[in-house]
Order: structure tokens, then C-alpha cells, then sequence
């Protein structure tokens, strides 16, 4: 029959598309991926009382090592595989659909919107966006920062950067990993704050002015859900913020902003007047940067 | 009361979701944007049926002069403004949304899934595209190239490029335009051949190398309909296809494709032993280039 990779949207059970519902109300099995996002408002319960289903829990182990479980008997009975946001995307789950392949079972796909086309809802231009990066919870010892280097090349291009925060659920702690205990720590959504300090921690860390206090950001709160908040203001202040209830993302603007979008950002400034000036002073030190390449190369003639 | 911006995802009239559906089940009027996009598998009266209301097709012109048409009473009822795609995708409907504010309607967008991040269906990682560009259709004098340098951008980062083709809905001719007739022509679509032909074009008049005819790409045909399609080949061989009906768009591929993005795409390979060559060659002509970098700056020290 059918593997169905049905996205399930941000945030209310009813973000479902229809005709996602429909594939998922005729399933035999039905899972719902549970490890690399939340759906913000609805529980298992709900979703299984929408679905007139039983909703399975799929966990990290289950779906990275566990992709015959998951296709059992695929040949005779539909299979429902649910991502939040859209299935291809933050992570997508290309071993469960190579293997489907593989086993020479259909797959389809039921689209649905994700916080990577969801964030335009901020003001900004998607197509003033570079590459998204990712941002993990640092431990005292293990800070990794690959992030860096491409926000550096997103900001230099004068490009938006989307950076998308660390979820954990599930996870043990080492000692209770290495004492082969099933134990797992309580999940943990990383908030605006946190991510802002760890941004501003490697920039002093790495000197390489990616992007400095003063850079305009905005935070994005519970996207798609009815206690969704944007606010914008400089990657200082966002150190500084209440964010609230999970889940977030940040954008760090470049230089190529557009009137139009900092016109719509306004609404959402505490500072209005200091986000404005924020913004203004980017705009101007890459112009002076540009002419000052410029003038360099005419000299190097 | 309130301004509903609803997201039709990408193809059937069930793409959207069912918060939508709701939605615009209690709107008093309800208007469909449609002239920068289409809904592939459905016609106006198929949205009719489905929404038990009538659907007031909303052409440039109204979009964007006509704010306060559309809002019309919005103090005393809901109004629906359908968007296929996300609301926020491709083009903002920024104006209307500011508008409403002025009048203080309260305005809440539903999502979903766009080309933006179902393009992840193709098996590439949407963490690796850099900025999104957009190619119209040439006229023997007017050629827009803007995009030739921010496909180069990318692809001296090694990202990939979505480009959303041109759509040409209820567009006059310039003559009929001059005589004042409201006369329109037929809709147009820009196909896979043609994009690639006018982007091989524009390589030879700029000689940049921001991509060649070898240049690994994937078209991304009928996203997201049941006659979706991915074809992976070289920008060369893309000139030679036949895609067939619309909606299409094209991706670049940059030299940081993963091995694993490629094993997927050889699923969607006419030649996949010329494809697989095609990315090795963009890959170690990176490294070659990289290495070259490294050793210039060496001799300078």
C-alpha cells in the first residue's frame, strides 16, 4: 500500500491539511515523530481523538534503526509517518524513505508549512534569506560553533540568517547513558536569551565580526500558534528577553534589509527609534565598506 | 472583525488545511490572489464547492489599489484572502496587511506549505540554499539578469539555488495596454527548457561562471500534485527537456552537496553516471580552488 509522510503544520491539531487527515483517518498504523519539533498546542491525545486513531510515539532510536518496525507489513495496510512542520523539513527522514524504496513500497508526500517558509509571517522578504543555521545547547566543554562560519557568509552577502534552536526530548544523561540506565532528563526548548548569550559568547570567542551586540534581530515565538510573538531589537537585547513558552527561532538581519521590511518590523520594537538607527548604521558601514573595496581595487590598477 | 490570510498549499483544493477550511467557512466574502500562482488541480468552482462560498478571483490590480475594496466592512464581518502557497511565500501581500492595520482589523494568517520548503521533496537538504531568486521571461530587449550575481553568491559558498520561474496571468500586450484595451493574453507558465536556456544566456553575455552547461541541477515539476516530478541533470541537458504542464521550478546545485543528497537525486537521473561525474567534477574543482586560495595566501605571508 502507501507509506504517508504527512506534515502536521505548527502548531493546533487542525493545521493539518484535509487532505492530510483524510490519508491519515484510512491508515493502519500511524506515527508521529516526536524528537526533532512539537506540535505547540495539541497532545497525542488530541491528535488521536482528530485522527480516530492511535497515535505511536516515535522516538530517535525507533526511527534511525528502526525503519523495518516502522514499514511492517506495508505490502497489505497503509502506514501514516507524521513530522511537524513539513516532512522534508528542519531534518528530513531520508533512511525511512530509502528504505521504503528499497522494499519497493509507494511513498507520498503531504506538504505542510514549516518555520522555514513560515518566518516571511515577521515582515522579512524569504528571498532575502541565505542559508539557516542550527544552534545547539553548549556544554562546558563542547561548544560547537559550525553556525558561525555561515552566519559570517550570509552577513557579508547582506543576507537574513534563520537560526533554528536546540530541542532536546529524550535524552539521558551521560551518567545515566554510561549506566546503561532508561532514564531520560526532562525535554528542554532553547529560548531567545539562551541563544542570543551562546551567539555572543563565540563572537568573543572567534573575533571575526559575524555579527556584533548592536546587530538587528528579531525573535520568533510560538510561530503559528495564537501566542505568537515577534519582537525586534538588537542581538543585545535578546540576550535580555522574557521569550516565554516554546518554541523559537531568531532571525539575525543583514544589511540588505529592505524600507519595506523595517517599516513592518517597527510594530514589533520595543525601541522603535533605537532598532531603526540599528538598522540604519548596518545599512551605511556596508555601503562605506563597498567603496572602500572600491576605491582598494581602483588603487591596486 | 478579522482578516484571514490563508495559505492553499500547492496543488488540490484539500491542500488546505482544515483550520483554513473553518476559516473560510465562516468568512462573508472571500477572495482568491491569482495571478501569482495557480492551484494546479483546481478550478475556481471545485474551491466553491468545497468552501460553500463564492470565491472573488483578486487580480494584480485589485491586490494592489484596491485595499480598502477588499476590506470593505471588515469592522462588521470576517473576509478570507486566499494565497496559494503560504501566505507569506514567493510575495508578500505586505500592502494589505499594513492597511488593515491602519483601519485596526486584526489580521491572522493560516500557513502552509510553499515551493520555499517543499522543494526539500527533492532529497536536497534546505539547510544547504542560499538565497532564493526568480527569473522572469526575456523580451528581445529587456533581459533582467539580477539574478546572475546572487546565483553566483551561492555558488561560490557552495549552496544551492531555488529559482522560481516567471508566471504571466492576465498580462495585456503593450499595444492593447496603449490603446487602453482590456484585452488580456493567454497565461503563461515558464517551463524547465526555457529557464535554463535564458539562464545559459545570460552566462555567455556575462562570462562570470556563477554556472556552466555541466552545472548539476533538478527540475522540480508539479510540486506537491499527484504528477509531481524531479529530473536530475546537467543545466545543459535541463535546455533539452520536455517538463511538460506547469508549475515548475529549477535548482542549482552548489558544491557542498552532501553524498547523501546525491544518492537520493540518482533516483531522478536519466544518465546517473553522468550526473554522479557532473557533481565529483563541481566538488573537486572546489577543493582545487580552495586549495589554489590557501596557497596564494601563503606566498603573501
Amino acid at each position: 500500500m502507501v507509506l504517508y509522510l504527512i506534515g502536521l503544520g505548527l502548531s493546533s491539531p487542525e493545521d493539518i491539511t484535509v487532505r492530510g487527515l483524510k490519508a491519515v483517518q484510512k491508515c493502519e498504523r500511524v506515527y508521529l515523530e516526536a524528537y526533532t519539533s512539537i506540535l505547540m498546542a495539541a497532545t497525542k491525545e488530541d491528535l488521536e481523538s482528530l485522527y480516530d486513531r492511535e497515535v505511536i510515539l516515535a522516538d530517535r532510536e525507533l526511527v534511525e534503526s528502526g525503519s523495518d518496525q516502522i514499514l511492517e507489513n506495508a505490502e497489505n495496510v497503509d502506514i501514516a509517518f507524521l513530522v511537524v512542520g513539513d516532512p522534508f523539513g528542519a531534518t528530513t527522514h531520508t533512511d525511512l524513505i530509502i528504505r521504503a524504496r528499497e522494499l519497493g513500497i509507494p511513498v507520498e508526500a503531504i506538504h505542510n508549512a514549516s518555520v522555514m517558509n513560515a518566518v516571511g509571517a515577521c515582515g522579512l522578504q524569504l528571498y532575502n534569506f541565505g542559508q539557516t543555521v542550527s544552534l545547539v545547547f553548549f556544554m562546558d566543554n563542547w561548544k560547537p560553533d559550525s553556525f558561525y562560519d555561515r552566519i559570517k557568509e550570509n552577513r557579508e552577502l547582506g543576507l537574513h540568517t534563520l537560526v533554528l534552536l536546540d530541542i532536546k526530548v529524550k535524552e539521558q544523561s551521560f551518567e545515566n547513558m554510561a549506566r546503561g540506565r532508561k532514564i531520560y532528563e526532562p525535554p528542554r526548548y532553547m529560548n531567545i536569551e539562551t541563544a542570543a548569550s551562546q551567539l555572543l559568547e563565540i563572537e568573543t570567542l572567534r573575533k571575526g565580526s559575524a555579527y556584533l551586540p548592536e546587530t538587528p534581530c528579531v525573535s520568533i515565538s510560538r510561530l503559528g500558534s495564537p501566542q505568537q510573538k515577534f519582537i525586534a531589537g538588537t542581538l543585545a537585547e535578546m540576550a535580555e528577553l522574557e521569550s516565554g513558552d516554546p518554541l523559537h527561532s531568531l532571525v539575525i538581519l543583514g544589511h540588505r534589509t529592505h524600507e519595506m521590511e523595517v517599516e513592518y518590523l517597527l510594530e514589533f520594537a520595543k525601541d522603535k527609534e533605537g532598532f531603526k538607527n540599528a538598522v540604519t548604521k548596518e545599512v551605511e558601514a556596508a555601503k562605506a565598506a563597498q567603496m572602500a573595496a572600491v576605491a582598494e581595487e581602483e588603487d591596486d590598477d
